[in-house]
């Protein structure tokens, strides 16, 4: 069973999509879930203070508890940070990057997806399932503890193609 | 751009995750979609009376506005039919297959999904994106009049296959 007991979770029906979105709860869940994975955020001010889209500190607060109730999202106390409790990724939650990588694939195709910010969707648009996979592998080395995967870093790449496009679409502001 | 004028969509970055989410709305956005997609419910009373998650009437209402509005679903008026709308999935609508299978495959891997209503997620990611690609031109036949694609039916596969696990599930209860 996914949930944690006494989880304010109701599960409607059994269907997987509507399993999968009642999980996620709402769209915050996935913009919480997007931060930690692309922008490596793992604690509750980052998440805070960098938003994009300016999550509020009360939603925020709720998203997180329910990714943690739903196995999406581990939350523990890091000593070696002034902010004590740290987030990472579950295998769960690395899974969500195929989920994530196609609706942003179908956003940057449809709808009015900035430069800077679509850069990332692209790459892993055309990239495809092997880029995944590969992005998925050094999730699992970053919040999992696994081996670190060998090759170039698929973060550090998406991370400098956002940064660069970034600075191009400053200067031509 | 996307959004008809007027709309009430607010974007709050040009993200294409968080756009995505933003034109989608909330979860029932997906699973409206999910039921013109995979039970072919073209009018307002067949998506409020067979909603497996007891959709309400006025949500109904407001989230296949937005999907209009959004350019996922188009509505028309249909003669033929006494209940005079019926609703169809746009190019754009057809190409959340990939999304959705994503997101059920997810689902079915991670949550407690029921036999019969996990079914035709196990089949979607057994085939991968070849079998949604055969189905979304299948959808394009359906909802936009293009010619029917040759081969055997994914959609009547899916349901035949959906159709045998719930009589299946029921014998056993």
């Amino acid at each position: 069973m996914v949930v944690r007991q006494g989880s304010t979770l109701q599960l409607r029906s059994g269907c997987p999509i509507n399993l999968s979105l009642e999980v996620l709860g709402d769209r915050w869940s996935l913009i919480v879930v997007r931060d930690i994975i692309f922008g490596d955020r793992r604690h509750f001010r980052e998440l805070l203070t960098q938003s994009e889209e300016g999550i509020s500190s009360n939603i925020l607060a709720d998203r997180l508890r329910t990714l943690v109730d739903a196995g999406v999202l581990s939350r523990t106390d890091d000593p070696r940070h002034k902010q004590k409790v740290s987030y990472s990724l579950t295998e769960r939650g690395i899974q969500l990057v195929p989920v994530l990588a196609q609706l942003a694939g179908w956003g940057v195709r449809h709808l009015p997806v900035s430069d800077e910010l679509g850069i990332r969707a692209r790459i892993l648009d055309e990239g495809g399932p092997p880029l995944w996979s590969r992005f998925m592998d050094e999730l699992r080395w970053m919040h999992l503890g696994s081996p670190r995967p060998a090759g170039p870093s698929v973060f550090d790449d998406l991370q400098a193609a956002y940064l660069a496009a970034a600075a191009k679409s400053a200067r031509t502001r």
